[in-house]
């Protein structure tokens, strides 16, 4: 196990915390672009009620409104072109993942002097990650992406139909102001979908690290528990304020590299997804949840020891004398049902895809990221054919 | 569940990463205090080895030697001294938590305008926490105390017989360099003290902390787990490089927040500890060996079910119809006869500590700290009646 690790966010986590705004962004600057998606911070008062504090505080703020789903870089270059004009001197972004995600490139964008594009990993292209950023500050609400404490973002690019990610110091926020009171108005999908985004932050780690790695393993187990106890809470009843706040937490836990550290793992799951959605505009968790129970078959069958410990560990499969390979599967089945149970889907006939295009999907993602021998990252490394049977295994 | 929290250090872990040292401390300026304890450093070689990585650098060192176990503020205020003459730039700490607390201190107080003890926490004399300190590097040699990675310090004024703390943004390590091979040649008592030690770190927020932090209590236990699992190899052969690695990665964890972070916990079991050993100077992990047993009893009284959950999900305990009480005791049973395997003691008498000056542990515990209505912060507070029934509990 070797690693750096380093996570200067912080996080003002609680019910009422959104008051804290105001105060938080006056220690950057006096004008804030306020980074928004599709409208439902403004129906449901959110929007009014940071722009008070941001106003208490003596902070104007500019808006960039309509982040959309699987946010599209033209949408960054819009912001960080507005960022520039007004001069603006801090980034609030108030939304979900995609707007987090956005705001956090537009922070950097405002200074990138390369090609937009090249901002943001590629296996044959070119990357050169960003080395300044406005300050950014997050206000999630939704709990799923973990954006809000960590420095990574994901972004599509609508005119090669390529979804890739750029990780860098510059893009950790300064502050992360998680209030669970925000999350309350979001509806039963996405809520599930925000439950099964972060179980699979977590997934991915788990079962594609290195060995050796014993305390981030009961992390990564108390996280997913820590999330099929409340997730299944927070979608029976979206008032349920206590219910709400654990799994807002745990979202922050599941990608904020707390779990993750010294793992070294791939996102394989993730990686699929992008290109799914990418092409059809799905729900980033929707996809998730379709690929990561076909991806969790194919990965148990090289090490099926792994997989039969998360379903003894975090499923409940009492082994009874069963081999691994049998407690894997119970405890495959166990995770797709639950999954199932929370409303999400576990096939892509259910998002409206076909086989149509699945050898696309398979050399998209792998033209964004492999391992200079034509395998995705993960364990095991995934070829080109591998990918297909894993799509065709979630038709 | 409210809290603001933020932790910036930088940790590098791993076996090796001692030379990183000198680029690491290069980054803070050209000359370093190097603070240091009774020697040990010196006869294994890492003196030499973090010398080497300094020069190679271009970083100079200036030596502050002899930081004895249970660090006096005497010792501080000459390392304070020693940084001002030289005009050192950054205070590095090669040692066990002794060591890098009193280096925290002394970084922090050379630049102290006011009374020196006024620097550490006080119910009842005054406290004001230092606002700024020199860059600190800390490099544990021992697994156990967390301070590597944590913003707290733990000092005891050799003329009141008085052992108090502090914590303070400005005390958090810019790096903390985590080498497990730098452990390799500590004694099996030290290193089974260490894991008690980091043991307790985590019952103490676990059992004192407010209700409804469920991610909180899967992170404690699995951080138990782990030293449970590994700490006994570690114990049993020192050459063991995975088992260190292992046990000092819990150790990191068990006190950098990410576990206690919003339980709002007290340190009972700590503070009662730091009276023994402002008294008779025992080795401190040995002292919390001894008093967290008795505690524990005296605390499932009040709460059977937070102890019988401990029982079964960290100790194994079975429930078959058992009562809480009778879970919560065979887990604290279990619990002692753990420590008891790794070559702790679990009674006063085996430190030499009779019942004397019980009333007296008593009484100094609660001036350094207590509620304002004279109990010992902890769940259930403590009166002076309380911490005596412990302490006899521990005879």
């Amino acid at each position: 196990m070797q690693f750096n690790f380093q996570n200067p966010t912080r996080i003002n986590f609680g019910a009422g915390k959104l008051s804290e705004l105001g105060t938080e962004a006056g220690t950057y600057g006096k004008k804030a672009l306020l980074v928004t998606g599709g409208g439902s911070v403004k129906r449901n008062g959110t929007f009014d009620r940071a722009l008070e504090s941001l106003k208490a505080a003596g902070v104007s703020a500019v808006e960039c409104a309509g982040v959309e789903p699987n946010p599209r870089l033209s949408t960054v270059l819009r912001g960080a072109q507005i960022a520039r004009d007004e001069g603006c001197d801090v980034v609030v972004a108030l939304g979900g993942g995609s707007t987090m995600d956005a705001a956090k490139a537009m922070a950097a964008m405002v200074f990138y002097e390369g090609e937009p594009w090249d901002m943001f990993f590629s296996s044959e292209g070119t990357f050169i990650p960003p080395t300044k950023a406005l300050p950014i500050i997050t206000v999630p609400t939704l709990a799923a992406t973990g954006s809000e404490m960590n420095n990574g973002a994901v972004i599509t690019n609508e005119e090669t139909t390529e979804k890739s990610f750029v990780n860098a110091p510059v893009l950790f926020p300064k502050v992360a102001i998680v209030d669970p009171e925000l999350t309350v108005t979001v509806p039963k999908d996405q809520t599930a979908y925000g439950v099964c985004d972060l179980i699979t932050h977590v997934t991915e780690g788990y079962f594609n690290g290195v060995d050796g790695t014993p305390l981030q393993d009961r992390f990564a187990e108390g996280v997913i528990q820590t999330a099929m106890e409340w997730g299944p809470k927070a979608v029976a009843d979206g008032n349920d304020l206590e219910a709400r706040a654990q799994v807002q937490w745990a979202s922050v836990v599941a990608l904020n590299g707390w779990v993750q550290v010294g793992t070294s793992a791939g996102y394989p799951v993730h990686m699929i997804e992008h290109t799914l959605s990418a092409h059809h505009d799905v729900a980033h968790a929707a996809g998730l949840a379709v690929v990561n129970p076909s991806w969790m078959r194919f990965a148990a069958r090289k090490r099926p020891e792994r997989f039969a410990r998360f379903a003894e560990r975090v499923l409940g499969v009492e082994r009874n004398g069963k081999t691994d390979e049998d407690a894997a599967r119970e405890g495959i089945d166990r995770f797709e049902a639950f999954l199932r149970s929370i409303g999400c889907p576990t096939h892509l006939s259910e998002l409206g895809i076909g086989d149509e295009l699945i050898e696309r999907y398979a050399e998209d993602t792998l033209r964004i990221i492999n391992d200079g021998k034509g395998n995705l990252p993960a364990r095991p490394p995934m070829s080109r054919e591998d990918i297909i049977e894993v799509l065709r295994g979630a038709l």
